[in-house]
């Protein structure tokens, strides 16, 4: 048999709350959290980061680890390290000990680079606007963030479209909503309809004013990572922000082996007011990096070291991630794959290695290359996450709303993607094996070949047995038929509509608003102006 | 950015193909089956069972593990195990010294089970037809076998229906031409149109004779699984099939803590055939056993063992497949459940207790609630399979095809799992960190900040590099949206439409088949007129 062949009927929920058994504090807040999680993606009073109790997949030996390490530093000290068009970086590396050839590739031996990559914190607590939502990075904790820097959007009735300000927006506020979102991410979307020049400004105000979650800061240039930490400094001070950073900012390699002026001004910027940066080689193997994976993670590990090794060597102690952007080829389009087995052994091995170094790291999300949330797009997309989960990830960018290679930010692949995020949080919490777990009273109540639908224990356990799916859908064919035949693609469209609907935004101190919304009017004149800025 | 922003170009390949440089005859075999496998999901010349690399995921420590093990000895002394209607193993279990209460209730102590469950070989090999598709259960051994028992199956022209023999025929033919599926598995679907009490004569005598891999065994009565090993005498020779058996068959426990007298019964045939059985608890928690994990494994634990042992008191050393199928309900509405974080962490705690016997493991799959291949099948599908392939599961029933908690064979659900199949082969076999993986010819010849595309090293490895993908399409939106803006399911679709037109029988001795068909035309006469069968 082995197949379902009837739906059991559902127990009757205990007359009398089950909670007041149960003393523990932590046990009833979490239900009640979970009640509130009944009416969909919303989000609770304050963001909880996972904690992992997962053992992780390490897919290299010790001595693996080692290999990819030595090689690495082979890389380091005999190919080296390009930097495109930013004098300033080479003359920071050249000062510090590294060997410059042609004013542009860095070389460097394994003992100068560990001692500015060993200056790096292990972890730090990104502060968020609302304090309860300040966020741990590192150690065993894990935290979700949405996707990040589509041009497109798309929805099911609209189809693929030119991300706007207002899709922005809708990211931004549904990221918000979100209970298993625990950071507001980035670009969530690329707003095309505003200009290039002073989309930053648009972006930030956006993350401050409709959220109160922790947010990522502008790296498409110098400029724009300075106006980033100027409004960092109205919204939290300008002391606060060197003691713990309020900014968290993506730096992309251009692989292989190369980093380019926009990123590494404005690591320079960031680094230099003690903001954490995020340094992430951007690989598809195949083409950025050779087909093998140990080749691929030594180059990953070369990358990702020499950004970190700078962040450190403009000012030591500066918050950093270590992170993987790692894909592969199709060998016979060209086209980048996701959700591969070959991403997922590379995502295991980078955390080993930003393990060795005590680093936090960051990689996965759940990936696809489908243009719609389709069958592939599931497959693929959980295939990443749970390897993400499994490998210890502690930085998820792109944990919602990714399709199409990260083209486009899909509303409705958003909300599905929350639902994998739910389930991961109660995944990560492992099997409980106290005495109440093992559940004595319900085989002396309940006894051989009984079910076990209304015994007390199954009430006492009630509201937090299980995690409770919002979009994903059990009912039997014959209700589904009943209703429609409606997939999980049609679904997730309901949902986000009523998520935008039933937006509220966080309260906002007027005054920071007020100066806030100043100074972004100033630099606008500035930019639209071309003037110079104050400085 | 983190997004795909171009489609690379493809690689030109080699003009001398890469084996000549390549010595090793493993590679250059994988190498060739790789390109076969470019035409679709087709055999290869014989099964390749996976051998898993992976570390596995133990959920439990050492101390969980005795826990579970000591909860359930406690529930087998303390609450015991019912047998129902079949009085044969109730005495059988007296004869070797269980307690037994009301003639149905067993007990037994921990030394009493044990001696009896240490019996059971820890590996075991599984006859095939061909020779060369004999496949290895237990150790680091996967093997991947198809849907088992749905009533219904779907397809995206004609959705859903019940089943008939022409689609049990169709699910055989795949199987057999799927390259990974390693195993024919046994109620591929219910054949509806035939009669109840002959039907297992049609679905084995398509097993024999359109598929040569190993199958399973009836066990919807008595008399069905008498004529099941009467079939594997003639096609394997009765001395043959007691030196290695040529029959695994799927006992289902009625949970909680309960056996009947169908399943007991075709325990008692095939252990004294010495034929495998693979004994499985079947729980959906919350009804069949509690809400609580620790609970739940620890019952699971208690019917495994229970009748593991059965089959030992039977005949000592019958090689046994410790089962796991383990989902929950929707404390909502008393919907199962699939693909959820609890039957994840259980699918890992119930390989740790499998292997804590010594005994080979059978859970997970590409399991879904969904009714049709969207994308909750997806996501929901690949959480199970990832689980299943990271827990070390060594027999994976279920592994393609399944839809609506089992209850629907999908058409194009099989081509989908497929895919998922392939990418799984490829990724237990884990990071290689030989000399020539670290390309260093590559770096020396491209050098930092250019592509690998064309490089010698990516050349030696076109053909081996990345999993090839059949039907998960990486198509840019513009190509995509071109050609129609089909989805997954649509794909899928033309597959399994390609695989049937494509197939062709495997030869079969023609007096084997004769002798064959002599035995069914007799049985169904004996069937048809309600005659004692001869013994």
């Amino acid at each position: 048999m082995d197949a379902m062949s009837t739906s059991t009927p559902a127990p009757t929920p205990p007359a009398q709350p089950a909670e007041a058994a149960n003393p523990d504090r932590r046990a009833r807040r979490e239900r009640r959290d979970e009640k509130k999680r009944g009416r969909g993606f919303h989000r609770v009073a304050s963001v909880v980061p996972l904690l992992n109790r997962l053992p992780l997949t390490e897919v290299l030996s010790e001595e693996g680890v080692e290999l990819i390490h030595r090689a690495s530093m082979r890389l380091m000290k005999e190919t080296g390290v390009l930097i495109v068009d930013y004098p300033s970086a080479v003359e920071t590396f050249r000062q510090h000990g590294a060997i410059v050839e042609n004013d542009t590739l860095v070389k460097m031996d394994e003992d100068l680079l560990m001692h500015f990559v060993k200056q790096a914190p292990s972890t730090f607590t990104q502060l968020a606007r609302n304090p309860a939502n300040n966020i741990p990075i590192g150690g065993k904790h894990t935290v979700f963030a949405p996707v990040y820097g589509p041009p497109f959007v798309a929805d099911y009735d609209r189809g693929r479209r030119q991300a706007t300000l207002e899709d922005f927006h809708n990211f931004a506020k549904m990221t918000y909503m979100a209970e298993h979102l625990h950071h507001a991410g980035g670009t969530l979307v690329e707003p095309n309809d505003i200009d290039v020049k002073e989309r930053h400004l648009d972006m930030l105000l956006a993350h401050i004013t409709l959220s109160d979650k922790a947010f990522m800061g502008s790296v498409t240039h110098l400029e724009n990572a300075r106006d980033t930490v100027m409004m960092a400094e109205i919204l939290f001070g300008a002391e606060e922000i060197r003691q713990q950073p309020a900014l968290l900012s993506l730096i992309n390699a251009s692989s292989p082996l190369r980093f380019d002026d926009r990123m590494f001004s404005a690591v320079e910027v960031y680094a230099k007011a003690r903001q954490a940066v995020l340094i992430t080689p951007f690989i598809v193997a195949g083409a950025m990096s050779p087909t093998t994976m140990a080749a691929t993670l030594a180059q990953q590990n070369t990358e990702a070291l020499f950004g970190i090794c700078y962040a450190q060597m403009l000012n030591p102690g500066t918050p950093v991630i270590y992170g993987s952007f790692l894909s592969n080829i199709d060998m016979k389009t060209g086209a980048p794959c996701f959700g591969t087995p070959e991403a997922n052994l590379a995502l295991y091995g980078g955390a080993q290695m930003a393990r060795r170094y005590m680093l936090p790291y960051r990689s996965g999300g759940n990936f696809t290359a489908s243009r719609i949330p389709d069958a592939q797009a599931g497959y693929e997309s959980a295939s990443t996450f749970m390897a993400t989960l499994q490998g210890g990830v502690n930085f998820v960018l792109h944990s919602a709303g990714w399709l199409e290679g990260g083209l486009i930010a899909g509303y409705e692949k958003f909300v599905l993607d929350l639902e994998m995020c739910g389930m991961m949080a109660k995944y990560v919490k492992g099997i409980d094996l106290d005495e109440e777990s093992f559940a004595w009273d319900a085989y002396a109540e309940v006894g051989p070949g009984n079910h076990f639908l209304g015994s007390a224990h199954t009430m006492r356990h009630y509201d937090t047995a299980f995690y409770q799916h919002t979009v994903f859908n059990m009912d039997n064919y014959e209700k589904w038929e009943a209703e429609g035949s409606v997939d999980a693609y049609k679904r997730a469209n309901g949902i986000w509509k009523q998520m935008l609907n039933d937006y509220q935004p966080p309260a906002l101190d007027e005054g920071k608003k007020e100066a806030l919304l100043e100074f972004v009017a100033k630099r606008r004149v500035e930019i639209q102006t071309g003037k110079l800025r104050r400085e």
